[in-house]
């Protein structure tokens, strides 16, 4: 049973595939409208994201599938101390796809190992949140026409910012890609993403806390939202917020065809003044979104087979759980079997993909 | 782009044509089984609604459209700071139509001015309801036959009777109508209807506290609830609930083809032991409203052009919120262009339409 | 108007009708995919169930129906004080069958006697929950091929266990059924199921607090959940507990062909590791479930008759209310007609079924 739980689960030949359907559903939207009659969609959101389970609600149905599913784990079996193994299995015979959000890290990992039917990840804590990427790679494909040979720039909260993280592991496979990373010293991007994904793919990247100053090179601009809660220092943080507030003034001294992107929902950090700016690409990106989310389901049902999944042969498993990563499922799910991914000389859980000391 | 956030946003003419598409609606269902196939109704209820969230799924569903929505404002982006703006925005990129609850005054006509799609107002706090007035009518047409020459009491609580306040407003524009207001001094009907509606379209009305007196005269008796909570004086309270307790005994009355109204859900305000006379015509109100209902999203779907809306032109933007009212929209919305309506000598805001004071 | 509040409301020959339909239902879905277009299913859960609810749903989208409902009482107009009987008539308006769920005991009974639709019992507090036991009937039809001779053991909480109760009353309906009892002595079946069905009946038993020694006799084994907040004496649980587990040990000396069945969600009372074995049913159960569902639906509304139902005959209604138990309906609802059923000498409320003492 084939799953996406992470964007690399998708190779740059599938990416592609994806970006072709999605674009012949643009142009030809009745071609598509009954292609999933009688098969349901089930959106699991064990934490409420409005506007994801929507996009995923609304890509379904104009397939011509119907959904069923839960917005708020209150109201669910989790909360009778049910397993996301077991839940799995049970809506296996409810529905034909799986959507799933949660807030620990692993959860649809977990649910796609147990599930009889392909299982998305919406969004598991700060991990993955593949069908974000793809609505980010859509509107590049859609507004630039190319993915290489293009300078991004991603502005924020470069730290927790999980659809910056994923952005930029899908971009390392590309070539001519220039990273600027525009952030505040409290929140610049994580080590292990600079080192295992940025450098190892040899990406020209430069650091700055300034967003003016490289603004006039960017080829794309990624806002993210700083959270004053990141912050020690709340004089430090009013201090440094405006610098990160996109608007007007500031757009003057980018490029005529850079492009706005940001995940939303934004609070500030875009100001409405440059909301009709033909730069501002981050409504495009909500219909994107959908589109991808139709793509990828109508491929991962026309793959699904009946099989029950197997255990992963590239995971050592083992008997005791050396994750310690506190919003991993590992840490709550009874009747799990831990498992390491080895690459190289480093380990990470599979589940949460947390670095695994010695 | 034709939402409805008032009911005076439709004319005369335009609820003739409704009530005469309800009507066909009625006798030939199977003509509208699948005429909205493949369009999306998003249910956007802020606050919980379920009686007219219900009666908006079962419309569109029976009209061969989906849904989809939400049901209460704690499971969405709303929560995470997003703009009432931001959110008609991305969901005119999820659905085709938008009914919209809040429970702040004028959030649908933000909605509307922001979205791609149609908005309905489902109930903006103590503002508008336009689609409870829509079933208040096809019953009455339904049951009466006209519009003109009637004698409408209305009982209960006036004072915040939103119903109550809409309905006044919607027979105002026929002839030969006649009010009749019943209610605690404490619940009286606000000055401004009194004036700027009932006096200024010179329709004969009467006050009084006193049920029973009034009663052998109407034709339509329209029952709100009279609830304890707004009474200072809980020993007034309890002398006066059972005035305005409608029951068995009472009835005897009243006229035979007198019709009782009430907009539901009912407390105690109506003795079940009426529930089988045949003048009770409540729950027909509720199988009205579900066929006005699609009478409403059939129209505004056939005229829905997308093309984004222009900023209204019969407002006067000002740089500072002229609005004081404590639950409008005006108050949080960040980026609001605050607008003010002239009319007369007098102004209100656009979005609550309270009255502004100099 | 047909209705299914209670398992003993279907005859043993229109249970075989059911289950006749399912079997025709998996050998031949497509027959069925389009079979309620047009109608629409309301799930009124005043109490959260997800697998109750996602497996009604499920059931009615295969058979080409729609859904419409809420997941929860929160968000209801019952938080504003409607009674259940109102509720069913407004809903009577908007769908064409209920499922209910609601924590008070008789409340599904109470819509029925209202609603102008068909109502089906989806759980009212301890009371019934007669889909569940559809599920288990198909399940035993289609694993074990007969309901006649058969040796069942229910395990676990037969106290508070309504799957376990409301299968033996189903049982007891056919012939050489011998009932293992395994249960501590906390938690044992309540004295009148044992007198009034199984003793009734004829039907042998044994009861015992210990699962290995009887296991190997058994044909069918019902787990159910031992929850540790029904002790008193906390240590005597943790003791006891473990004797309550299903594993791949204890069921070494369980018969080839035995099944395990289990209403879940379980916790730990089943463990994983016998998952695998082809003698596990219980996601089996979940998939029968569905189906009886569809199945039970699909003759609900083609039994249906547009006529608003009469007091029920068998009943003998009272001025005050005789039942004094403290989950029943009958002590929240207003305007409730009191009512009795009188069987021999013994009197039971009609909506709990709860025995009025004199």
């Amino acid at each position: 049973m084939r799953s996406v739980i992470d964007i690399l689960d998708l190779s740059v030949c599938e990416l592609d595939e994806l970006i072709k359907t999605a674009c012949d559903m643009i142009e030809n939207p009745e071609k598509y409208s009954d292609i999933c009659r009688g098969k349901k969609l089930a959106t699991l959101f064990f934490e409420p994201s409005t506007r994801t389970r929507l996009s995923f609600e609304s890509a379904m149905l104009e397939l011509g599938g119907s959904v069923i599913g839960f917005s708020d784990a209150k109201n669910t079996s989790a909360s009778k101390g049910e397993t996301v193994a077991d839940t799995a299995r049970v809506v296996s015979c409810y529905a034909d796809i799986i959507a799933m959000r949660h807030p620990l890290e692993g959860a649809p990992l977990v649910a796609s190992l147990n599930a009889s039917i392909p299982v998305i990840n919406a969004g598991d804590g700060g991990h993955a949140h593949p069908t974000q990427t793809l609505a980010d790679l859509l509107t590049i494909h859609r507004e630039k026409g190319r993915f290489n040979d293009l300078t991004v720039g991603f502005c924020g909260d470069l730290k927790y910012g999980r659809p910056v993280h994923s952005l930029i592991h899908a971009l390392s496979r590309y070539t001519g890609i220039k990273i600027v990373l525009i952030s505040p010293s409290e929140l610049v991007l994580p080590e292990n993403i600079k080192h295992d994904v940025i450098e190892k793919h040899n990406m020209p990247y430069v650091e700055t806390d300034d967003l003016e100053s490289v603004l006039p090179e960017l080829d794309i601009l990624y806002m993210t939202r700083v959270q004053g809660e990141r912050f020690d220092d709340q004089d430090e943080y009013e201090r440094l917020k405006s610098r990160y507030i996109l608007n007007a003034e500031k757009m003057k001294s980018a490029k005529s065809d850079m492009i706005v992107l940001h995940p939303l929902p934004r609070v500030e950090e875009i100001s409405v003044d440059i909301d009709k700016d033909p730069r501002a690409c981050y409504f495009k990106q909500v219909a994107n979104g959908k589109i991808m989310r139709k793509a990828l389901i109508l491929k991962l049902l026309s793959e699904a087979k009946l099989e029950h999944p197997a255990r992963n042969e590239n995971y050592t498993y083992t008997a005791t759980n050396p994750c310690t990563h506190k919003r991993c499922i590992s840490q709550v799910e009874r009747g799990l079997d831990f498992a390491v991914i080895q690459s190289g000389e480093s380990k990470c859980c599979a589940y949460c993909e947390s670095v695994i000391k010695n």
